[in-house]
């Protein structure tokens, strides 16, 4: 009988849940809308519901073996949700014990950083990997350690906010309060701050000049600097020397043997990992040079979410 | 029948080693001299010597379980040391192997960093703890990581450089040959420097003013520090404001339960704690703030070296 795990993602916009085997393969994936419910109890129920009939919906023979989820501010010792900004409902939200109302399955709930550490150690990039770091460069930035085989939740289930490390303590203005929060520069909204201050503060040619301050995506950034634009291919380079000590104070500390870079800003592919693998190996201890591998997430192109949800499951179950 | 475990300590000038019982014990010590040897083979046979008359000379009946080994730049997983730059043997020193031509006993080696954090766990301030860091403001900065109950070793065996993480990418010249690393501010020395920086960029009055740019040692600082000298005041929260932003962002990677700050600077008490403390929480990001103690490490009055040498044992007998 074939065993199988679910994986949920819950996003500020969509859930999305899938069913997936051990070898990261989802046989079955739905959403629902994250944002249409007041009541977070209504949500859960339509969440369970919706979860039963995709399960139902399988014509194989199967045995559900847990139920993983991955969430913005999630807390793997407690299974809560604590008043993460993009979810309406407020306070410490007991998701793991909401759905022990709905299934007999184990629950294991982490951020959705976490997840995606866990899900390429058991589907992706870093398997067979016993130290690694993920580092997420969506939005804002995320981060995932795995020491030992296991990942660091810390003493409190928060650890890994790399993002909110800060490397210029007079620098820009994070949303977290307090400023040059490395998020702030590394970000997807952070290379388009940057491209922002340099368009205001030079008076280069630029492709981004016909945008508004507010248009501006990392995309088109990425996209400009396609068409060799100085302005996108120098806010590149400052975001990748940025990312690049962080990433070299990071090794000094756990001295992994790969990090991985996933989510938007690394899509930009050889624009970002290539002076970000410069500016790492220039900032690196002696000990430390050219033993790194600083590498894409090979979860990329498929429900990295989901299957990072999932892979919680299989972490424990393999 | 009575359990010890061998502790050596491998220092520069000194080589000291005893017999620690689980509770911390030290049945039995002695040292010889690390500098006297042009053969390392020679050393090692002398080291072996003395260690073994050690032993005869305890009266009570024991048996030896393991010999612990704390060494600058000691690797865990290879057992060697390799190119320490206060030891006069050059290259990779095979210092399990050596050992083993002399005892039949499991032999742990590690840096001096890791084995005081393994010391304060077995024996110390962190008794209980599975997550914690310890943070040795000597001559430079060393840490040890313990993360899941388990020491952060690293994929290469050398992680654990939080002293060598780039604080300012532009600031002092650090030993390792990059800039601006803590340890050129956190440490005994670090805060010499910032004393002589002080007292040759202001016209401020200070005690120090009597000694030499190269006599001034933190121990003076300290003195004057308890003579309220503003001098070395300011040096003092300088140097808590480099160390406190730098704790923030070691909270943020991996939240500890409690930060164990160790070795020389520790010792100047509140001057260096109570500032540290302050930027520490000021730094911090607000899921973590007032939860992270920052406390004094217990095994200060003990021989420490050898106590964390020898708890390398005892972390894997217990």
């Amino acid at each position: 009988m074939k065993q199988l795990a679910i994986g949920i993602d819950i996003g500020g916009t969509n859930t999305v849940f899938g069913l997936v085997d051990k070898d990261g393969n989802c046989l079955a994936e739905n959403k629902i809308s994250t944002t249409g419910f007041e009541d977070i109890n209504d949500y859960i129920r339509e969440l369970s519901t919706s979860i039963k009939q995709l399960i139902s919906s399988l014509k194989e023979e199967h045995e559900i073996i847990g139920i993983g989820i991955g969430a913005p501010n999630g807390n793997y010792f407690s299974g809560t949700v604590e008043n993460a900004p993009n979810l309406k409902w407020k306070g410490s939200l007991k998701f793991k014990d909401l759905f022990w109302e709905y299934f007999n399955y184990p629950v294991i709930l982490t951020n959705d950083a976490n997840a995606a550490a866990i899900g390429e150690m058991i589907y992706g990039a870093a398997k067979g990997m016993k130290d690694f770091v993920v580092v997420t460069l969506g939005t804002g930035v995320g981060s995932g350690f795995v020491s030992n085989g296991e990942l660091i939740y810390g003493n409190d289930g928060f650890a890994g906010e790399l993002g909110h490390t800060i490397i210029f303590p007079e620098g820009r203005q994070c949303g977290c309060g307090r400023k040059g929060c490395l998020e702030t520069y590394a970000s997807a909204n952070g290379i388009v701050r940057t491209v922002n201050d340099m368009l205001r503060d030079s008076t280069e040619e630029s492709l981004l000049r016909n945008y508004g301050e507010k248009e501006i995506t990392s995309k088109m950034i990425y996209e400009a600097a396609k068409e060799n634009d100085t302005v996108a291919l120098e806010a590149f380079d400052f975001t990748a020397r940025v990312l690049g000590l962080s990433l070299a104070n990071t090794v000094a500390i756990t001295s992994p043997e790969a990090i991985i870079l996933f989510g938007g800003l690394s899509k930009a592919g050889e624009f970002i990992f290539k002076p970000t693998k410069m500016y790492m190996e220039y900032y690196m201890l002696n000990n430390f040079k050219d033993k790194v591998k600083l590498i894409p997430s090979t979860l990329v192109n498929r429900d990295a979410a989901v299957l990072g949800a999932s892979a919680l499951i299989w972490k424990e179950a393999l």
